[in-house]
Parts: C-alpha cells; structure tokens; sequence
C-alpha cells in the first residue's frame, strides 16, 4: 500500500495511491496513519479489505491537491550520519565502526511539494536524499534477525541540514538540522511487501535538474535490520517513528567549492518505488 | 497552578495540586496538559475559574496513586550540555560560547517516583538534576525580551545519562540520553506565575540520602529567556516542549573515583517551588 495524507497544513486527511496510480480519499475508512494504525500490522489488512468493498465510493484527490507528510506523528526523527562510504570520505570523516546517531525535531517535518525555507542566518543550507525507516510495531532490544518485523515500510526523506549550524555553531549537529521545513517527507508510505529488497534501490536527488547525489542502498554502511536492532538498544522506537538511513555522496558540502541552496532553486529526488518529491526553496 | 498527571502509564489522567497541597482529580473540566490547554494562555484562566466553581466536587486523588509526567506529549525534549560553569569543569570541558544542544528521545519520559532502569551494557547511569521549562505559546525567532511570553512553566527533570554510552559509542551524544526511563519529569507541572525568579532557585539531588549536587539557578551560564530565544533561531519551539536547561556540579561522571548508579540504590532532586522527586534504581 501506498499511504498518502493530503490537505492543509495541520488539516490532512488520510488517503491512499492504488496500483493504477490513482490517489484516493480514505479518510471514511476511519483509519488514520497514526501510532495506532502503524504498530498493529492487523490494521492494514483491514484497511486492504475495507478497500476492496469501498474503492469504487472513495473521493478522488485532484493533482493540484496538497500533499503532508504521509507519516504525521512520529515520536522522533532519529537519523543516521556517515552511513555511506563515499559520503563519509567527502565530510572528512572516517566510515563509522558503529551507527553515528542524530536527532532531527519532528517541527522540521514538512510534505514532500512543499518548499525549504533557508533560515535566518543561513550560509550552507544543503541536501541530502536518504531512504527513511517508519516503524511499524515497538521494537526495544530487537534482535537482526527480529528486526524486519519492527518495520512498518519506507518513504523517501530530503535530510536538509545547515552545515555551518550543524558544524560550526558549537556541540552537536541537532542545530543544523532541526530547522523549520528540514524534514521533507513523502510522497507516499509504502508499506514494506512493496519492497522486496531495501537494499538495492537507486536513490538520487537533483538541484535545478543536475544530478548531485546518484546512488543505491546496496552500499549503505549499516543496513536496514542492523539500524532497527541497534537503536533498539538504546531506546524504543515506537510505532511511526521514522529512522533516516543516512545521504550517498554528492553533497553540496563535499563540492569543490561547497554550494549550497539559494531562493529560487528547485531540489528534486526519488528512490526506486518510493516515488519522487520536489521542493522550491525559498527565503524565510 | 501546579498540573499532576496520574494513573497508570499510558492512562493518566490530569490532575492538579492545590494550594492547600490536595491532589484532585480535574479531568471532569475537560482540559488535559496537551499541546492544545498549553498554547493559549486562555486555558489556564478557564481552568482557575472552573476549579472555583467545581473544585469541592472534585475527587482527591489518593496518595498512594502513582503519577505520570505532567507533560505527557512533548514534541521533544531538547537538553542543554554544560549550563552550569563547575559542572563544565568537572566535565573536563570548556564553558560554551553559545549553549550546546541536543535532543533525548520522548520515549525516555516518565514518571517523576517511577524506576530508574539500568539500560543493558550500562557501565555508567549517572545522574542529573535540572530546571526544565515547558512552552507555551509557539515561539519562532524570538527575541530575549519576548521569550517570557513562549514559557508555560516550569518542571524537575532528572536528566539521567549513561556515560559510556553518550561518549563512548561513536558520534554524538543522544545515544547515553534516550533510554527508557532516563526522563523522569514532574511531581508537578507549575505555571511560570508560580515562580517568582526561575534564577534564583536551589536545586539539588541526593543519591542514598547523601547529597550530590547542590547549587541555584542563579549559576546558570545562559538563562531562561536567553535559551527559549537562541532554540527559537534554529528551530519551532511547539506548547509542551521540554527544555532541560542543563545540570550543576556533583554528577557521578566527576566524582574521584567516578561513581554510577547501580540497582537498589535511590536518587532524590527536588528544586525550589517545583517539588521533590525520587527514582529506585532498577536492573531491566
């Protein structure tokens, strides 16, 4: 299932895209991607059912409609840094021998056609296209083996960040990423039988139509079951919470010189079966 | 006003301590210590004006009842390191030019008398006693003189961090901050009107009866109003927020030798007009 919330800022309501491409109002289903919906795998084959008997009476969502965060209420944004090789190597850094864990504040969360807002005082606002985690039921001390069970599915994540906030403003890197529209997320959920192998998909983002970052999960550091057990260790991620798997190479960061956004640019990116979202970026 | 949640986890139910030190129950006027009662000033007027005319029919909550956190949905919890000059010392780091952030998980929040759970593979829980602010109002770019006007009130937080964990693990220092049970927040949630001078405030902790730290908000290196304003630069801050304004001297890290907690044992802060909380320590 693709999951989808569309409408106002603050005011989405949940909807869904089907096979054939066509996005639906599902808000009659009285299911909403919540915690609730999230944690008990019931829920969607519920959902499924309800949709076979209802698809025909569910609204069509116009094109030109709004779209959220497809994941409205997640706990937290716990993200990944160096989580590919090559990336490491263009930050400076050493590839990590454990997970390098950061938090990103939920406020940051924003829909994937909505614009990045460079903040006050910005002078290195960056991209950074990473292949997301949403949890489905709680995981605390998971196991790898175990761990797919913890994993609801995946949505593609623009892990904007400020790297003069994030490196030069003093501690740690929470600064420069937790800024207002940080956190594009979406187009859509997709819950994990639509992904038959999270680690080869090609993931790739574009600035103003040149490609910047153009890479496949078959070389993240860590992957997908390893990041959900060894966090788990650490705390509880909770049903809906998201896990940013970490950005591939192609930083405006790692360029010779650095570039990095300015009003008026248009970011783009995708990950195979993950759809595609694009932000204009704007001054505050 | 001081706001209570109690009941059993996950099914608290609000409650408020009244002058008299009665614990009643006030779930009968509607109003629960959400995003929604904390962002409109309005709210806490109305709940005055209805506790006047309801309170003789209020039940009183028994003592034996547990309590939750008063805050129970912040959208995060961010914290800052090395606020307190000698504590930096003790830290073998530098007093910060500009305050350090970074964020613990919610997942980590609890009761205020609830365990203390020793994560797995702890070398190193220690303790942290600090004045939290809550927010109120959304606050976005604020200046220092406004930002009274963000701040609902005030709460204890025992901001209990595993050390190893925090510096030894790789990266940044979340991963010794978010483990279930290392927020334990409350006995009570007080409106800022309550505290005449949030500087000039004794705070202290106690670990087997032997005091730890002892020291006063007036120690601070950046204040109450100069944080909410330097958070609001970088990111929203959202109603019931939880900014954990960092720990004095006497953690378990500087001790000669350095001491941690261990199960059985028995931690106690309190800070002036803010209450006494007190956390066994348990093995998972």
């Amino acid at each position: 299932m693709k999951l989808i919330r569309f409408g106002k800022p603050g005011q989405e309501k949940p909807g869904l895209v089907t096979a054939a491409g066509k996005k639906l109002d599902s808000s009659a289903s009285g299911f909403d991607w919540n915690a609730d919906f999230l944690g008990n795998s019931e829920h969607l084959k519920q959902l499924e059912e309800w949709l076979e008997r209802h698809s025909a009476e569910c609204p069509e969502i116009d094109d030109n409609e709004r779209l959220g965060s497809p994941v409205p209420f997640p706990s937290k944004i716990m993200c990944v840094g160096l989580n590919y090789s090559l990336h490491a190597k263009e930050s400076g850094m050493d590839v990590p021998r454990q997970p390098v864990l950061f938090m990103k504040a939920t406020s940051a969360l924003t829909g994937p056609f909505d614009p990045i807002i460079i903040p006050r005082n910005s002078k290195a606002t960056d991209w950074e296209v990473e292949l997301a985690i949403v949890i489905g039921k709680k995981a605390s001390y998971v196991s790898e083996e175990d761990a797919m069970d913890h994993v609801f599915g995946y949505v593609l994540h623009n892990d904007v960040s400020e790297r003069d906030f994030q490196l030069n403003h003093g501690g740690q890197w929470v600064k420069g990423k937790s800024c207002d529209t940080f956190a594009p997320v979406g187009p859509y959920l997709v819950s994990k039988d639509e992904i038959k192998d999270p680690h080869n998909l090609r993931l790739w983002l574009k600035v103003n139509g040149k490609m910047m970052q153009d890479s496949n999960t078959s070389d993240l550091v860590f992957n997908v079951p390893q990041l959900v057990s060894y966090i788990s260790q650490y705390m509880s991620l909770l049903p809906g919470d998201i896990i940013s798997t970490g950005t591939p190479a192609g930083v405006g960061m790692g360029l010779k010189p650095p570039t990095y956004l300015k009003a008026g640019d248009e970011v783009e990116l995708g990950i195979d079966g993950l759809g595609v979202s694009r932000q204009k970026v704007q001054e505050l």
